[in-house]
């Protein structure tokens, strides 16, 4: 079995041109799901890769998961792909989740370099095009696990169950009901599930994750006078509506990033030693985070401090005013009725609805503190649930194991302080262990101009998606 | 001479089917001055204009201002007409101004009818149509002055001068350079001027206006991160933008539309005991800024309060912010860089230069209370400083006799609340008495849809216009 793998690893190490022309084919479709003139691509991008599925001896099947409408467009959503590889009763079977469909590009939005075409760069390492790290990328690695087995003529150490959607980026439209609706059919032996979609922590040392933030956002509206009025006629007469917005929304958090209602902290799952120490031990400095913003903006200089604030304690981001002046220039304006939006980052034991309650109270509380006579309205949309699980679990083991045979260190043990809601509609629909296992670095730049990822991370992360099965097995 | 006005006041009784024709032809002609697609209109209303301004005799001449990029065209702008009616040196010589651009209008925003197209309505006695009020009315009420006069065989009690512009609806481009450059020449002559450009206070007593609040708007920027950032992956660790802006913006003003700026106040010119008698006797009520409004918004329900918070108070709103998500829907992102709009209402005796101060001052002191690793910068925009004038001036005495022959009252003495920056220039330039003296009413809906001029404010408003002439004569 160990020989087994050797020669995987092996055969990896020696075929990374395969990989990286693979990864090419891939980017140069452009799938992004977002707009609705590039459907026909994202819908090439399925098929594109039903068909090497096909090829590599998967049995693969396309499911339709209907019409949507898109910015006035009525048009096919993509089909969920979902591909197995060995049905061996004796085998462990894990579920593999991905996306092939990416964030929108434009040359013109600051790219060097064409992003739908892999560019290579020699000198630094980085395989740069949109998609090389979200997701396309490690989908690939897992199709790259197959074909190299296929190569040498070996049997996976597991079941491989893949289930590959088209509309990541654009809401996952269609996915929660389709695994709903398949738990117990087409997924019914699935002993596990990984996904990676996420990033390491910082740029050198891998890492494996086991919770998300959860997300409740609120529109909160103010309105005043029937229409928009003009300042110089009107300003100083009435209750202004951005003024008491702007008041509330003052009242909400404070400078340094400390959620300022009542109720909210004590919600809080406390925190324990162990936890602590999982935070002490990661490579992280506040030096990634200045990086990352590029600014100096952190709200303390104690990693620790820092890295909690992200991953384990909730925060609150003011997002913006609908309804108010927002264009450049100068108009003396009174909007007549304003709608700040803000959301809250929820982390165990925080229960949404209590958040929602004690959201509201405040709100009802600083509002009447003004004495306005406008009226206020507060609207939650439907939030999304924190997601932790015990990294002490088979599933992780073998994650941490994988880590420490192929990159020589083991990985630091991280929560995201972002949502990936596709992880607990399968932790709930399933009833199983969901790993998050990362290929690319922190600094990827998934959604930014330059996308990339690092062909040392795609090679040996191809490795480490392999192992992870032996390890599994 | 007494007489004579008699007679020009009977003519304008009996011919008011003439007055709404001319009104209707004007009408017709869709001048918006806002829209380059519009702009052969505006051009042509300045044509028809000049040609019934020498059909009727008057000496009329069109000055053109140039060429403009309005929206990537390279246009024509509308030119500016100068006419004299009447050169006796043992006469006064009153310069009028006015507009003959309007606001864009389609039906589809709103309007009952066509908004182009002159609506006279039986039933209510209103005049319905696109720059009725706002300012052909009170342009063509100068010209039903000359007709009538010129009809009857009379000679005009004054030397009459009109200056009339096609671009007041957008920033009057090119106008005070052209009045600066021609003060001693064009307008050497000029004793007083006479400006028909706004409303009265409410729907049933007339006004005369001595005075308008300046203004002073601000911008100001608070910069992070060098780019957007994700909320879930940094809220709670950094300094954000947003809630910096939005502390620094909560302690500008209270929600009782009080200046909370120190300073601010100070400069405001104490108020006299027959300033205050002023606004005790207008007709006016708490009832009136609710229709206007089209909600109970007022900080006050004592009418002298609300009305000196309007007229000789100064006032500051939060007009908006740019940079921050402001569309609809929900997004989770940290802006980078936001920057909020604010503008404060000045009143006699602020220095535009010593409000700025005080406001860098607060800025700064409330910033730094915020302890926030992100920067601010506060940019003022050129301010436009306030305007009164001594009512105790013939000028004033001519509007206010003139007003008691037509309406049977004694006019209000108000002051705007808004700005009608070219009363300044026409004041500094020419360094002459400048007189307000509005024809429609409160609710003409100048900008609005269904815009409208009553009947009989434009028939009362004509006689009024031609009376007043011969009371300063």
């Amino acid at each position: 079995m160990t020989d087994n793998r050797s020669k995987f690893v092996k055969y990896i190490e020696s075929h990374q041109q395969d990989l990286i022309n693979i990864l090419a084919e891939a980017i140069a479709i452009p799938s992004v799901s977002g707009d609705a003139s590039y459907r026909p691509e994202v819908l090439r991008m399925g098929k594109w890769l039903h068909e090497k599925l096909g090829a590599l001896g998967a049995q693969t099947e396309l499911f339709e998961l209907g019409r949507q409408n898109l910015d006035g467009h009525d048009i096919e959503l993509p089909p969920v792909i979902v591909a197995k590889y060995g049905n061996d009763p004796a085998k462990k079977t894990i579920l593999v989740y991905g996306h092939y469909d990416v964030q929108p590009a434009l040359k013109s939005d600051g790219w060097d370099t064409e992003p739908f075409s892999l560019h290579v760069s020699e000198a630094t390492g980085k395989l740069v095009g949109r998609g090389a790290t979200d997701d396309k990328g490690p989908v690939l690695g897992w199709l790259n696990v197959i074909e190299a087995h296929r190569a040498l003529g070996l049997d996976l150490p597991v079941n491989l169950q893949l289930c590959l959607e088209g509309m990541e980026e654009s809401g996952s439209v269609g996915l929660d009901e389709f695994v709903e609706r398949n738990a117990k059919t087409l997924f019914k032996d699935v002993d596990a599930v990984c996904i990676s979609d996420n990033y390491w922590l910082g740029t050198t040392k891998p890492c494996i994750t086991h919770g998300l933030r959860g997300v409740a956002y609120f529109k909160l509206t103010v309105h005043g006078p029937a229409a928009d009025l003009h300042s110089g006629v009107f300003g100083g007469m009435i209750h202004e509506p951005m003024t008491d917005l702007v008041h509330v929304m003052a009242s909400l958090v404070t400078p340094d990033a400390k959620i300022a209602i009542p109720g909210i902290y004590d919600q809080v799952a406390p925190l324990t030693p162990e936890e602590r120490k999982r935070f002490e031990v990661m490579e992280f400095s506040i030096s990634d985070v200045d990086n990352s913003t590029g600014s100096k903006s952190t709200v303390s200089e104690d990693k620790v401090e820092v890295l909690m604030s992200r991953m384990r304690y909730p925060s609150l981001s003011l997002h913006g005013i609908e309804g108010a002046f927002a264009e450049p220039g100068s108009k003396t304006v009174i909007p007549a009725k304003v709608t700040g939006k803000f959301s809250i980052r929820l982390v165990p034991d925080m229960e949404p609805e209590t958040c929602v309650d004690c959201v509201r109270k405040h709100v009802e509380s600083e509002f009447a503190k003004l004495h306005s006579k406008n009226t206020i309205k507060l609207e939650p949309d439907h939030p999304g649930k924190p997601w932790t699980v015990d990294p002490n679990h088979w599933n992780y083991e073998a994650a941490t194991r994988a880590t420490e045979l192929i990159y020589g260190v083991k990985p630091d043990l991280t929560r995201e302080g972002g949502s990936i809601p596709i992880t607990l509609t399968f932790a709930d629909a399933l009833g199983k262990n969901v790993l998050l296992l990362p290929m690319g670095r922190a600094d990827d730049g998934a959604h930014s101009t330059n996308e990339k990822l690092d062909l040392s991370n795609y090679v040996k992360g191809t490795e480490l998606l392999g192992t992870y099965l032996y390890e599994v097995a």
